[in-house]
This record gives C-alpha cells, sequence and structure tokens, in this order.
C-alpha cells in the first residue's frame, strides 16, 4: 500500500479549507471569550480510568486504547473534550462561584458517529458550572445560537428537550441496565411496537405516558399536548414549564420539541438542545445541563455546556474567498526589505518570488505587485 | 489512584497560560501567513509504516502505536508533523513551483525530549519546497527570528552548521549503520577519547579531520580555522562559503557554529540552524535543508524548514498580562441586552453575574462594569 493513503474517515485538510477552520476557530474562541469563557487546554491523552470513569463511561468504544511506556499503565486518546473541562472545574480550579471555561482542539474516534464523519472532529464547547438556574441554560443556547451566526450558518431550527421527562416516567420501575438501554433505543427510534414490547409489565399510566411520548414532538403545541398526556406523572408540569420559558427567550429562533429523544442521555441531566441547519445531516450543536459531571473529581457542581465540531460546521457554509497577496522580488537591497517588512507589519500577505521562479503561478491570488517606479518600492495591481 | 491524575510528562494548560499560547498560535500563523505560507492541517494518526518511512524511520521510538478497529491495521499517532507535510505537498499538492506550507497542532511522544519536556508539545512549523538555492535556507531563518521576535524572546544566538561536513568526512569510509551512529554520537557528544577509538582504521587525513571538528565551535572565526583544519577534504570549502553568506546576511543576530553538532541529522541534508534563547535549556527553533524528505511520497523536493514548540516557547518569556473584562448584570430588559450585546461585539468581554452570584469575584479581571445611571445603561469604572 502507498505510504500516502490515509485510514477511512481520516483525512488532511488542505490550503483552503483549513484557513476556513483556522478563521472560524478564533471566530469562536473569540466569541466565548466576549462572554467571559476562559479557555483551557486539557490533554489528548489520559489514563483510561479517568477518560471513561462516570459520564464518560458512554465513550468507552469510542475510545483509542494505547499503553504507556513509561508507566505500563493504559492510556486512552479523549473521544471528549467535555468530562476532562470538568475535571478542570473540579479539581485543579476549585472555584467557589460561577465558572465559564471554553477549549477548542482535536478528539479522536475509533469509528465514525455519522457515516461520512471524520473520525477525528476538531471539537469546540463551552461549559457554565456553578449554577443551577434556568439562567445558565439560556446563556449556553444564546452561546450556541451566537457561534453559528458567527459561522455564517442560515436556517437554523432549535430542537428542545428534557431528559427528567423519560427518568419522571420511568421512576419507581425496577429494570436493567439492558432493559433500560432498550427502552431508550425504542424512545430513540420512535418505535412503538418495540417499546410496548419492553413495557408491558408497567403500570399503566407509565406505559401509557412512554407511548405518548413518541407522538410528542413538533412545534411549541407540543407543551400543551404534554400538559394533558403526561398529567398523571409527578414532577413533569415545571419541567415543561422550563421548557416553555426557554422557548419564549430565544428571540428570532425557529424552536421544536421531541420529548421522546434521548441522544446523549447518560450524559444530560436537565435540559437539552440541539441546533439543526438546513442542508447538515445531524445537528451542528448540541448542549445541555449535566449536573452530575464533576462527581467522579470530587465535585458535583451544576453544569451546563455546548460543543460543536468545527470541521462539520465549516462544511455546510460556503468556502470563503481567498484574501489577496502581493507579489514581490526577492531582494537583498535594504529598501525593498524594507517596503516588504512594512507591508508585513500591517498585515499584508508578501511573497517573496525566489530566484529562478519568476514564472511561477502561485497558488496565493496576488492581486498586486511591489514594483520600482522612479526609484521607489510601490505597490500595484497586477 | 484517583481519577484526576495525569500521565508523567502530560498536563492540562490552565487559563492565563491557555490565552498566552492561543495568542501565540494565532501570532506564529498570522506571521508565517505573511510571509505567504499556506496552512495545512495533517490528521493526528496515520498509518504506522506512513509516517515511520523514510526521514520518518528516526521517529519509531517516539511514536505512540495503536489499532484500527475499522481496518486491523497499526496506526501511529504522530511524533513530528515535518514528514506529513512533506506528503502533502508531495502527493497532494504535487505543485510544480515554488510551494510554501506552516501547520500548528499538537504532536506525541512516547517519551519526553528532554528531562522537564511535555510528551505533548504543540508544534508549529513552516516549509518551503522546489527552491534549492541558500535564499530559501536564508528565507527559514528569517521567519524563525521573526517568529521568536513575534514570541517576545529576546537575547537569542542563532547556531549555525551544515550536516554535509560530516558527511564528506565520511564519503568513502565503509561503515555499518551501528558505527556510524555511535561516530554520530561521539561528535554530539564531543568525546574525543571516543571518537578517537571509533576512527583509529580511518585514512590519517579523514580521522584528524573528524577530530578537529570537534573544537570547531564558537563565532565566525570558526569557519577560517574550519578551511584550514579541513582544507584535504574535497567539498568543504563551498559548504563553509554557504554558511558564511547565510551569516553574513543575519543582521543584528549573534551568530554561532558548532560543526560537530549533529542532532537531528537524520533529517538534514544541507544547513541547518538552532536559535537559542537566555534562560532557555534546550533550542527554541530548528530547521534547515533536508531535501530528501518527500522521496518516499513520489517525489523528490528541495526543502527548507522550520520547527518550534510553542508551550516550550511560552514557558521562556513572561505571562501575558490579562485582558480586562466588565461586569453586566444578568437581565431580562431588552435595553440591557442590547447594550451587552453592542460591547461584545466591539470585541469587549462582558461576563453576566448569573441571579444569586451578585457577591462573587470573577476570575476575569473585572475593570469596568455595566451599570444604569439616569436610565441609560453606561460603562463604568468599578
Amino acid at each position: 500500500m502507498s505510504a500516502w493513503v490515509l485510514p477511512d474517515h481520516i483525512a488532511d485538510v488542505l490550503p483552503s479549507e483549513a484557513r476556513h477552520i483556522e478563521e472560524l476557530r478564533r471566530g469562536l474562541l473569540d466569541t466565548a471569550r466576549c462572554y467571559g469563557y476562559e479557555l483551557v487546554m486539557p490533554p489528548l491523552m489520559e489514563h483510561l480510568e479517568s477518560l471513561l470513569t462516570g459520564t464518560g463511561e458512554a465513550l468507552d468504544l469510542q475510545t483509542f486504547k494505547l499503553v504507556d511506556q513509561l508507566s505500563g499503565r493504559s492510556l486512552g486518546l479523549r473521544a471528549d473534550t467535555t468530562p476532562q473541562v470538568a475535571r478542570i472545574d473540579a479539581h485543579l480550579l476549585n472555584r467557589k462561584g460561577v465558572t465559564r471555561l471554553c477549549y477548542c482542539g482535536p478528539v479522536l474516534h475509533t469509528r465514525p458517529d455519522r457515516p461520512h464523519a471524520t473520525r477525528e472532529p476538531l471539537q469546540f464547547g463551552a461549559e457554565i458550572y456553578g449554577h443551577s438556574g434556568l439562567e445558565a441554560d439560556l446563556e449556553a443556547l444564546q452561546l450556541a445560537r451566537e457561534c453559528l451566526r458567527v459561522a455564517g450558518v442560515r436556517d437554523t431550527t432549535i430542537d428542545l428537550a428534557d431528559m427528567r421527562i423519560v427518568r419522571k416516567l420511568l421512576a419507581g420501575v425496577a429494570l436493567s441496565p439492558q432493559r433500560l438501554s432498550r427502552i431508550h433505543a425504542a424512545l430513540a427510534a420512535k418505535d412503538a411496537g418495540e417499546l410496548a414490547a419492553l413495557t408491558h409489565c408497567f403500570a399503566a399510566d407509565s406505559r401509557a405516558a412512554l407511548l405518548a411520548l413518541l407522538q410528542l414532538y413538533g412545534d411549541e403545541a407540543v407543551l400543551a399536548e404534554a400538559e394533558k398526556a403526561l398529567q398523571r406523572i409527578d414532577g413533569i408540569s415545571p419541567v415543561l414549564a422550563n421548557l416553555r420559558w426557554l422557548a419564549s427567550r430565544l428571540e428570532g429562533a425557529q424552536v421544536t420539541f421531541d420529548l421522546a429523544d434521548l441522544r446523549g442521555y447518560a450524559y444530560y441531566s436537565g435540559a437539552r438542545f440541539a441546533i439543526y441547519a438546513r442542508g447538515a445531516s445531524d445537528a451542528l450543536v448540541r448542549g445541555g445541563r449535566y449536573d452530575e459531571v464533576g462527581a467522579v473529581f470530587g465535585r458535583n457542581r451544576p453544569a451546563v455546556g455546548l460543543s460543536l465540531d468545527i470541521k462539520q460546521v465549516v462544511g455546510v457554509v460556503p468556502p470563503q474567498t481567498l484574501k489577496a497577496a502581493i507579489r514581490a522580488p526577492w531582494g537583498e537591497a535594504a529598501d525593498v526589505n524594507a517596503a516588504i517588512a512594512e507591508l508585513r507589519a500591517a498585515g499584508e500577505t508578501v511573497v517573496c518570488v525566489l530566484p529562478g521562479h519568476e514564472s511561477e503561478v502561485d497558488e496565493f491570488h496576488c492581486d498586486r505587485e511591489l514594483a520600482q517606479v522612479s526609484g521607489r518600492w510601490v505597490v500595484q495591481a497586477v
């Protein structure tokens, strides 16, 4: 096999896309900074048991494993940065008050998440720790919308749900983890037959409510329908009120609900959101509340956050136009080098044409050149 | 063992250092862009035989290995990005003319390079392909100096050498790879006894020249000494002339030479440089010519480049001061939210104080606050 063949779902990023990714990366980190989120950089690898502990357990199959020659212990390559950032909040920073953190870096997956997904997403995310109120949920949602706006994504739909609804419907029912997992799968697939079979021994109210959930998706009318369909289940009303409160504060957004959607259920403990865009087969941003995430690191704090894959987002927005550059001769004279240095200091791209390569066409779109006119170096159109 | 203990030589990067790293990252990529270098992003993992082919062979012990579940094949985590970028130039871009590429991303090492080095450096580098003249060597050197200037590194020394000198001294001597490797090690360690023992069967001229190399370090006078000491060896004079040409064009730089230094000898094929700074135990930037690097990817082009570890550079310059931020109340009123949005759009960091957390001290240095004065929202000093 040739030395230049890459593994499946692993790819080089070439100049025009790389520039786009880098610009979006900066735009997202600047946006998070403007909201008061501090940047952290957790490592690419950790001891396997740290990565897969607590809420990280669900990442086991997605996580590449290797052996540390220094210690003989098993290491994992992170498949998700969120548990690492929770560890930093809980153990390293250990602040009393609200802490806002953001991050951006590659994660690695043993298998692609979706049919054409990369196994090396560039994950960007932001997290708020220490506030249990809905205001933090709202801030995460607003930041997620702002991130997509910065990326140039149009025509988005925000889908809301709350993981507590299914939990409350299943409260008091003794279930094996296998059975629970099959119920979650049937809900996610909206498979009424399977769900009916799995719940045949449940109390009638719970069973009816679970089956009703399968129909509870669509616009805000879903919340009123849910009030009726789930009225016999304790504690559902405040959860629906939370969703209504959040939806009412998302000005100008198209909001939908899908109360049976349980993606990432191992993670979230409250409201969760997913933002879809026309032309994207999967959600571009996912987020929500996951209050238990820091527990295994010795500190259980309220937590809300969001994350996205920059490579996925770049794939659904039009490519950016190349920034124009200036061709300049290679020279030893102080005056031409001073002119070049001045242009570069002003942020211009100046490509020096190395001797013997004068007739080559550069990949940079050079729309101007540095030329000597009446003894002075000036920039002129090509 | 606790879930928050990281492997040796692996660390989290916390906010103040992370911000510094991110700013330097941008500064370096912008500098390279101003010189006409296009950004590429090779993957973190590749088939092991791609990573360790050709000039990559020397990276074997430094490279983490794992198994691809999709193919059953061995993968490696990159320990150096340079061979990957050569692959991109040779195979993917395949341009006729001069190609300038840059990159920035993590690499992983099975063992630390130096006693206190991280096993996860953040490697930045830039490469010029397609020009065999010294002008490309000079451009790489100038870009390396500019990168350290951008990083705020002062008091630097540029050390020059050329890998061809030792090669020419050993030309025609039949040597096993083991013996060659021991000679290289003795030269690097300036171990005259070992070198004398290893070369006792050499021709007198070669042996005398190799032993003379051990003394050939210091300022520009070294070049004149080398002319004398190595005059019986074919082809040395033009190499020394190259070094003199390069040194003469490094205005304002302190330049030294160390003709026996062979670090990274598997890589380089011509002039090589290393830039040291006061307070740093190892070179901050290394670079040079390595014309053979693309051969295994089907295209042998002239190549010159440089690379550095951003984490190492950040460790030797003073930390940057925190950018000041604005505290703002959390509110539902349109006017306060409009005021916050406007400040953020102008690049300001505005931290909304979530309800109930008014008395907390935020880690961001908030030197101003958004307050209502006579019915209008204004920014005032805290």
